[in-house]
């Protein structure tokens, strides 16, 4: 199977219209094929009623990275995601999620996305996509 | 073991400062003991490069149920979520997220979520919590 | 999409040639489009170091319907299974896995597996599947 | 907090005593604290009705080195597993199971357990366990 690259295209594409990242401040580090790198800084409005930030909210950040990741494969759909949340966060905590290809096949993929403070571990995300269209 | 109901106390919070779901306009319809059901409007800013609904969104919605159906039984914070996305949905779409306990423990509670637009299923969610503090 | 019902071959596939489950003792109780029921005794020898049963049986079980009841929509193949673990069960129990379709699509499928004794609930699983082959 | 290591114990504990595993005739190849890796034959009676090695059995062995990797810090039990099924295999293969601690708190833990053959990925494993008893 011959490993597509699109990473350059999913940028451009996520600068121009990733809009519920880009509505939340997320910010695009680092793309390849197979991998891409986002970060966030945790405001108030998004937290929870505990006054710690809201899972939606950190899931956001983690399925971004993950959807930039499997798409500079070509399109990419998820079928289901696994999050283990490790660690609480709160507002002023600036958050890194990378993820990771671990395995591609012809029609799926699966991705490891991390969530880190610094050094700090706060969730581990697996992904699963169903890839798309043509695919020679 | 003798289960709680703070329903009430949890709807109260959630008015005053679940301020990540408040800010993306999610709207509190029931809740009760181990249940409560949420729904909010996809808006423009809430898609993705592919002009879907952002992962993140989605789960938003359904972790907002989640958060509050589990804390209705005392102070609770979520180990684990497994989503599965079924339908891509767009803005304009109203979408209902409805969680139900499965099972409690004293330690521990396991949600079943579900993602609806009307009367088709758009996602299913299970999701395990960490029960805190006193439990006579 | 038509949906197809191979559950008459899958019963015979099965009580011919599924070895795994044939060896563990597993029964085939009931098997119909999208849906399988099977049940076990556990054994002494299915038991963990701590004295109850081990994971892997209740998983082999669980996997078991799960297995068959996608198999009746035409050739498909696990992608992904989560299993949520709630009550420790003992040599001499009888339990029985329940496996319900969720969703079906052109090329995946979603299904809950229940675990129960009796009236009590001991596991819940949710697989994905992906299908293969001729799908007109 | 400070880490036990029982991995002396439970390496004794499940040479005497983890029934299933001995039935199936994995063998532990070595255990320490936060890890364990154990590895397994397929034999024609572990396969499914495909005629490929069956989601249990392969799930036995990735739970053999997660209960083991687990009960080296002091009991636990599982809650969660989610398992990504990546290849299919076949009686005469020789499958290893390798489980490495993520993240351990006071009250659970995460693993990742990865299962090969040679240097082939077949499956991706991740677990969560409530850890019992007292902890001081």
């Amino acid at each position: 199977m011959e490993k597509v690259d699109c990473s350059a295209e999913i940028e451009a594409c996520y600068r121009r219209q990733d809009r519920f990242p880009l509505s939340l401040g997320i910010q695009l580090e680092e793309i390849r094929a197979g991998y891409a790198r986002v970060s966030m800084e945790i405001k108030e409005e998004m937290t929870n009623f505990h006054g710690i930030t809201h899972g939606g909210a950190l899931f956001a950040l983690a399925d971004t990275a993950f959807g930039l990741a499997s798409n500079t494969r070509g399109p990419a759909v998820a079928l289901q995601v696994s999050i283990n949340f490790i660690k609480a966060t709160r507002p002023g905590d600036r958050l890194t999620a990378t993820a990771q290809e671990e395995y591609l096949t012809r029609s799926t993929g699966i991705y490891q996305i991390s969530v880190t403070r610094g050094e700090e571990l706060v969730a581990l995300i697996r992904g699963t996509v169903f890839r798309k269209g043509p695919r020679k």
